[in-house]
């Protein structure tokens, strides 16, 4: 298969944004496009859960390529709910891998922050299949429960989570485009709002705006895609605290990139939840079952820890604009690798829905 | 490049359907998944215009995924709009040529019936540009705007449109699952109400609820993809009557297939207002700059006629549920191959928003 490599990524500030999908997206991707060459750019993908909900931004696709001049570009958006901008960068691999394109550009977007949390909640539950949702059922409830399998089965505490919390906080103080800064104590996290019990309010991502991009080109640059997975099934909460959509994705991504989870030097996971990070992390075997937590305490993903995770401050505390998480994670392994030459391979994972259509993908630095 | 062929090419009723997206996809596409093999199936491309605004649909990938019982397909939702059937075909071709997947599922649905027509209005106008949106600019007054200026350049009138409107409703009538069953009198037309001249009630598309799929496979079958074409550019309505975007999707679809636009012998063109058929017919290289109005007028496009188009009975009368027609022609085309043996190229071509993310593709039958 062609190899497909990345330039030119770019994160908007996140947090709130007053104006359209179209007009944080163009200034996401303009320097991007103008510096890789706008012309030679052969297809735009925009990846956004609900645009048309959000902002009402319709027709995104060739609103954008007329605004930056591109040439007659193959044009779509495309959405897998909260895994969009991953998804969005596998397809942007696959265009090129059909033989057809040479570069093309992925931008992921959504702006959140116009409507209510009443309304947000409304919109995001959505994603939930109807069984689900004939009992009620919300996204922070699927996601307590299963947490509260996980610290059952492993004999963890509640306030153990607070680890994650305060590692992914901290993170964000030190990303100057995350969305929130705060210097969380353990008297914040103990006192904090308990919003569906074990998750309060310092475990759940906030509602955000923000923007991601990439080119992707057969041109060679420092960063190139080694592999790539994905998995579709139905949520479980029963069993193992795992999903099988992201078993299979991280599964997938390592066969196709010809390595094991040992090798994976840093990572990006989706942390919707705060303690989906561990979830995932298990999930990607980076950690053996019901350990991932115990490396969290101590400091193992820190991000001077032997394998940092969410050295971005993750969702939680980068921000969670859904739609655009996915491609935010990509752009934010390709700063650790600038920051820190050593790092050789890394790897992304997001959620699409409450865990039904999931995408893994391996990046390697330095070929 | 992978050659790709086309299975299990199915069509719903067009008209009005009292369910969701994701029913009216499931009764299009099980029969054919079954008898193909669902375990086989390595991606799902959904492609629907706004089931969000439409139907509260969300998340349809997924769910469908887990209707069917598919074992981990990619599995995405995409659009361009009104072309967005016709994106989801090459975007689906684009997949297996990469060399990650032997066989797919497309399927394209949408139900509008649910909103009314100025609710319908406003969700199909949010489409245009901010310039033209400011103007009070609707889709039809765009369509409007460029049929005049083809009637005036050419020499015809408004009443010579009935040619085409007559065509496509007879062709209705003998498709049975078109929505549109009106034996059209010379005296309907002229009685017409006038929505935006010259454009009266029987050169609009009405509003439409229908879904389109196909299997797209490396397994040989009677009917393959042989050439693509996609355009993105502005409307314009000065100068010529035609459509940069479709010209360049033709042109791009004819260079891939290796072949030019004499040997064409069957074709659906997008005719969400009758005249676009002609511009249509234009654009694609197959009539000379105003002549195709003639053709139409001397039934050389009808049906027993030297060069078919719309046998369906296009978008107007087969009806145009949006993000399905673009797959809908394609399953139509198939369909008159099955009827006669000896048509061997066959053009579909779609346009999204106001002519302004276009798709050509060229079928070949028999190889």
């Amino acid at each position: 298969m062609t190899k497909v490599f990345i330039h030119g990524p770019s994160l908007s500030p996140f947090g709130k944004f007053n104006g359209s999908h179209l007009s944080l997206s163009y200034q996401t991707v303009k320097d991007s496009v103008t510096e890789f060459g706008s012309h030679k750019l052969e297809f735009l993908i925009y990846a956004s859960f609900s645009p048309d909900r959000y902002t009402k931004d319709f027709h995104l696709p060739a609103k954008l390529v007329q605004a930056l001049g591109l040439k007659h570009p193959y044009a779509i958006r495309m959405e897998t709910a909260s895994s969009s901008g991953a998804s969005a960068l596998q397809l942007g691999v696959n265009l090129i891998q059909s033989g057809r394109y040479k570069h093309g550009l992925v931008v992921a977007t959504e702006i959140m922050s116009q409507l209510n949390r009443e309304e947000n909640n409304l919109l995001l539950g959505s994603v939930l299949s109807d069984s689900q949702r004939n009992l009620g059922m919300s996204m922070a409830q699927g996601g307590a429960m299963i947490t509260n399998r996980y610290l059952e089965l492993y004999g963890y505490k509640q306030e153990d989570l607070f680890a994650i919390s305060k590692k992914l906080h901290d993170n964000g103080l030190k990303n100057p485009i995350a969305q929130i800064k705060k210097n969380l104590s353990p008297e914040d996290y103990e006192k904090q709002p308990m919003i569906t019990s074990p998750l309060g309010l310092y475990d759940i991502s906030p509602l955000s705006d923000g923007s991601a991009s990439v080119i992707l080109s057969v041109d060679k640059s420092g960063i190139s895609i080694k592999g790539m997975g994905h998995g579709t099934a139905p949520f479980q909460a029963g069993g193992d605290p795992s999903f099988d959509a992201s078993v299979h994705a991280f599964a997938s991504a390592y066969k196709e990139a010809g390595i094991g989870p040992e090798e994976i030097q840093i990572a990006e996971l989706h942390d919707a939840f705060t303690p989906f990070e561990i979830i995932g992390a298990e999930d990607a075997g980076l950690f053996g079952r019901g350990e991932a937590l115990a490396k969290v305490i101590s400091k193992i993903t820190h991000p001077e820890g032997q394998l940092p995770i969410n050295s971005s401050g993750g969702l939680k505390s980068r921000g969670h604009p859904v739609g655009a998480s996915g491609l935010a994670q990509i752009v934010e392994l390709c700063r650790s690798f600038k920051q820190r030459e050593e790092l050789r391979l890394g790897l992304a994972h997001s959620i699409g829905g409450l865990a039904t259509n999931n995408f893994a993908t391996v990046l390697e630095h330095g070929k």
